[in-house]
């Protein structure tokens, strides 16, 4: 049967039918009182569901775009940055940072691991100079399933006192609870394709007062990723440069659909999801890519022994048009990855599981008990 | 009656039923198969929308992204350029090359008058050293409904023989004949809500060979707006970056909907409904802010004698639901814009002119003959 796809990657994640027909609505004018409403609430909402008082702006980029805006503007070139890399995300905003002709300390981590919390404070407690100027970090490795330990390391960053934390929240908000004021994050970017359960086309930057101190005296050159413009607009509910202002009226619709459910309820049910993903995982003899400790909420990446990936994902599409997502560089084919992000349901990872047994079977896998999978996943949902 | 929104703005323009359905499609997967097919046929009728065998890349950003992108690709700190101000977007792209630090040189007119191609003549033959590396210009100046005479520019810029041209065709891409190839235009930037007849999120740059060469050794810095991660990606069928995927879909429909019509009757339509607006605009005795030899073809400008602007716009959006634009900056208040732009019909045009007649005489302004407005118009539909 077709035309009955279902999205169990990290992104674009499953869109509620409501927040589709508010993207067919046809546009409306942006420089109108009636989009500038529209506005108000979803900067509101935008607070609320990023746990802050600080500014989170909106624009037209993907994630990528959020991150690079969430970086440059508040760095100076030369200026020393550590970087966390440990998957693709990772080495991506090391290939920004280079980009911009900052002085950039990668630390690594093998992919499936966590980054190491003890290199940073080595690094940020040796800095007595205190030339580190932001620390990056993604929260959610999407690449490879890791959740990294952002607390731990935000702890050693307040401790040395000068420099930024800049988060790569892109599919961590929205699905962990991810306290940007009681924290202090600095910089928290992320992108409407992941939790905020609209299609991709709208990148999110939320910017602390410390961070715009450091904007004022910021030399990298920038203008359509300018936040100080987007700062400057927001504050009278309008936008800079024209907005895609269909995406702003589905994201308004989701926004309000989050807040019925309600910050707990979500978390507590990405929570849910991959507990019972990784149960089922466990109950299909199905190598787990990350640890337990270091678990993305957002995506479980699997690595099967004696069966390819991809043949894995080919046949749970064209059996059950279930969409996962594969390995990126050099996991290729040795891993599949279960997207559990956004607007998903316990209902939905019963399904995929399900599905994932009678394909592993039609593929001559047989290291596992028929059932097993879902009863191991029933006990988490 | 309310929900029976008529734009008749720059952008965003009336979106086709078809469009707005394919928009709310749920999004699929951009890593797939089914993803890369639509992005091939998009692609290709890109290139055929702008006349060209260049590469036309697509950018999740707006127009002034994709203008951005368009300058900071080919150029390198300190190179001097000349850019043709005339209105709110010409000052945007000095702007612009003045935060990448250019080596900029405006060439200025008065808002409402067309770029002096005389002063370029005089700057680029006095330019012996072959200093000047490009020549940026606003085709259609949407703030003052200007049409810049890009052709005369642009063979001064061949006669100089180094620099590139690079022009923001936001307003006049699908509204004009801009045959990119035949006249051997370098860098040409447009965003999708205007004559594509989407909803905004999306910016295009088509780039000559020419403008590749000097992409090999600019230096200006760059990531997410990087041309040629889009090039690289695009010769696959993808993206660099997760791309608004609904967006494309909606492109996809949009294009075929052009490629039925054809350029030369899209063309043709857009120069009736200009001559049919200023016509009427002449038949009411409102005076017209651009001449005619330099009038765009996507916006026409109205500078109303012994009435606010504003009361006319307030005054059509409350009784007809027509949303008119105001002037930019000094001419707020002083000038309305009526925008007959992508997916505008000779109905609608008539629409506009017959509400405007009833407007204008609900205000109090009596200096035309009730139906004379429309009588004008209908010898050019």
């Amino acid at each position: 049967m077709d035309n009955k796809l279902m999205l169990m990657i990290p992104g674009p994640t499953p869109v509620p039918e409501a927040a589709l027909l508010a993207l067919a609505k046809h546009p409306i004018g942006h420089r109108t009182s009636e989009f500038s409403n529209i506005m108000a609430e979803v900067l509101e909402n935008l607070k609320w569901l990023h746990q802050t008082q600080n500014d989170v702006l909106m624009l037209n980029v993907s994630g990528t775009g959020a991150v690079e805006a969430g970086i440059i503007n508040f760095l100076s070139p030369g200026d020393r940055v550590l970087v966390g890399s440990n998957g693709k995300f990772g080495e991506r905003w090391v290939e920004i940072a280079t980009a911009y002709g900052l002085n950039v300390e990668a630390v690594t981590a093998e992919w499936g691991q966590p980054l190491d919390t003890a290199v940073f404070a080595e690094k940020l407690q040796g800095d007595t100079h205190k030339e580190i100027k932001a620390v990056i970090i993604t929260h959610s490795e999407t690449s490879t399933g890791v959740l990294n330990d952002l607390e731990t390391i935000n702890g050693l960053v307040k401790e040395h006192g000068q420099a930024l934390i800049m988060v790569d929240a892109v599919t961590s908000l929205g699905a962990f609870n991810l306290p940007i004021d009681s924290w202090g994050l600095d910089v928290v970017a992320s992108g409407s394709q992941k939790g905020y359960m609209i299609p991709p086309g709208l990148g999110f930057v939320a910017v602390s007062p410390k961070a715009w101190e450091a904007y004022k005296t910021a030399t990298l050159p920038k203008y359509y990723l300018d936040l100080g413009k987007y700062r400057k607009s927001a504050a009278k509910n309008t936008t800079p440069f024209t907005p895609p202002v269909n995406l702003i009226v589905a994201l308004h619709t989701a926004l309000q659909m989050m807040k019925d459910e309600g910050l707990e309820s979500i978390f507590g049910r990405h929570q849910r999801l991959k507990n019972a993903t990784r149960a089922a995982m466990r109950g299909l003899n199905l190598p787990l890519f990350s640890a337990d400790d270091c678990a993305s909420p957002a995506i479980t990446a699997v690595a099967p022994l004696g069966i390819e990936a991809e043949k894995i994902r080919s046949l749970m599409k064209k059996r059950f048009d279930i969409a996962l997502a594969g390995g990126q560089d050099h996991l290729k084919n040795k891993i599949f990855r279960i997207g559990h992000l956004g607007f998903v349901s316990d209902r939905d990872i019963l399904s995929c599981i399900a599905a994932l047994e009678v394909t592993l079977t039609e593929l001559g896998y047989e290291n596992f008990t028929p059932g097993a999978g879902v009863a191991a996943a029933a006990g988490y949902v």
